[in-house]
């Protein structure tokens, strides 16, 4: 279970008087003004705001309280630019919100800006969420877990991860490595030697995830790793196309590249077709993530099918069950994940033609 | 302005105190389910749930003070299947919400059930929405917008339409025909004559708007409408598919087809590649909407651009300007959105061989 910890109470607590005197407005408005009401000047507003913030002022216990009796919704935090898994988080963090009477609110949000934890929080505080759910790569920033944590504020995390890290906070997780372990290996038994790797974003743990997975597979076949066809970027079409360019443009060229998502190898495909490559007879393309797209191209892609919308799902429960326990049921637990190698089109038996 | 209508109050309307009865639980505990409060077990809400909507009875005017005084939340509602478009929309409305202060709640539902009326002002209740945008084809349902609004529900549409429908519901609209209307014309300039349509789901307005102006185009260049060219479906790609074989199918084949958006215009260049179709030199294939595919697919679509995030953060922007008129300001006014032709790669001159 989270800790959800009581912060150490500063004997000269500002009160909402302090508030009201340092912003200059009655009492009824700076209580306006905590429970959003609409009547409210924006100008005044913000004065009120700017004075909550400069006094690090906090709501007291009946406000609180209230809080906690209009907790219906929770708050599903990402950031991604992939359409298609940011839809299916949230039909899975839905479909568990509607089987447990809770709303929704999404908070698409930039994991790099430096105050993201005062975000979060004031999210939660504005929205009276009853807690939050974490995708990557919010959700694996140790030190936003622990301020949000240490704040009250619920959350469950969804992790690219082997196994349960068993660090107190709750958290549902994917094995990103072993699925990359399984289309590497699926690319080396049909005779490449050459396999290009296109990573993803560098702040989602799944990137460094799933290159450790094509690592190990390549050493497991003892194939020495070329850095060469290992290119940095994105989860982004437009980081496929030009990371495939990039490797095309070797003397030696990769006979199969892998991008570490249905994004980053549909740019590649798009590429490939730009440069007129044949896929697969003469470059064979794996991606990641079974999104829409790797069935609706043409070759269909090979790729790993990341049951996304399940994990959402349980990460939506797993969060539910912390904060309304049932009497008798057994204590919520994390629960691991484990994407499958699915083999379409896109991928074939090497011709040593292509590489030469 | 929306009429926001008051209901006539029955003399004698039942109170919280007939609930209490009926659920024959305490005061406090029919409180506790109104206010959503997690410590009411399961069995009890829905008991009391069930003498709620057994008696109709609403909470009283303390309450509604209550909702509308933490009205910080717009909710948005959807029924479509197409990830590109809801993302788009989403993005659009959050980009409002942020700006004006307000969070979002998300509600994707089936726009075919018969209760929604209700669903949509029990999610309102809950949640204590501010507001609702509802996205097609719920905002062209005139019986809900009626109904929703009737209740007090205050709401803008996203709508379909050549002109504004000054039915006294806030909205903004979509020029869908003259979109359509151009893009048929541009392909007719190409010298296609017989140009396959592939409708979308009949229940969203977009769908005959846009065969109109298909039809209007035909009928501007005194090219007959053949029936057998015109294939009903959904938005999907999977019809796309299915209608595209349907036409490759007839002894007189199309030279084109216009899909009635990007991803059925999709399952058209799969169809075309599994049948050994070279496309734009055997046929032509254009899209509705400018999404992420229409740039990425090769050849890239020829398509109408939607500007949806734009769109539909005016939606919301009219709303808010509903919820919290600014003084001096002029009145909000409903706003109308024109898609634009844009010409890629799959649209060509006709080749003669290629019908024959």
């Amino acid at each position: 279970m989270a800790p959800t910890g009581s912060k150490a109470v500063p004997v000269n607590r500002p009160t909402i008087k302090d508030v009201a005197r340092h912003a200059k407005v009655s009492l009824k408005t700076v209580s306006r003004v905590i429970n959003n009401e609409l009547s409210v000047r924006e100008e005044t507003r913000e004065r009120v705001q700017r004075a909550i913030d400069e006094l690090d002022y906090e709501p007291d216990q009946s406000a609180r309280s209230l809080r906690s009796a209009t907790s219906y919704a929770l708050g599903l935090v990402y950031d991604n630019p992939n359409p298609y898994y940011v839809i299916s988080v949230q039909n899975g963090v839905l479909a568990a919100c509607r089987d447990q009477g809770f709303g929704l609110q999404i908070h698409p949000c930039d994991s790099r800006v430096p105050d993201l934890a005062d975000e979060l929080r004031e999210l939660v505080r504005r929205a009276r969420l009853a807690g939050l759910v974490l995708a990557p790569p919010m959700s694996e920033r140790m030190d936003l877990i622990r301020h949000l944590a240490g704040h009250g504020i619920r959350l469950v995390r969804i992790l690219s991860a082997a196994e349960d890290p068993n660090d107190g906070y709750p958290c549902v997780y994917v094995d990103d490595r072993d699925a990359a372990y399984d289309i590497t290996e699926h690319l080396i038994q049909l005779g490449h030697q050459r396999i290009g790797f296109l990573w993803g974003g560098a702040e989602h743990r799944s990137s460094p995830e799933r290159f450790k997975g094509y690592e190990a597979a390549l050493k497991a076949y003892d194939i020495p790793l070329d850095k060469k066809l290992v290119i940095p970027g994105d989860y982004s079409f437009e980081d496929g196309f030009r990371g495939a360019r990039r490797l095309f443009a070797l003397r030696d060229r990769p006979t199969a590249i892998f991008g570490s998502n249905d994004e980053i190898a549909a740019g590649v495909l798009a590429a490939a077709k730009a440069n007129g490559i044949d896929v697969p007879y003469e470059l064979s393309i794996a991606g990641f993530e079974d999104s829409p797209f790797s069935k609706q191209s043409w070759p269909a892609l090979t790729t790993a099918k990341q049951a996304t919308e399940d994990i959402a799902r349980h990460a939506a429960l797993r969060l539910i069950a912390e904060l309304r326990p049932s009497a008798g049921a057994p204590p919520p637990a994390n629960r691991g994940f484990s994407p499958q190698l699915v083999i379409r089109d896109s991928t074939a038996r090497v011709r040593i033609a292509a590489s030469s």
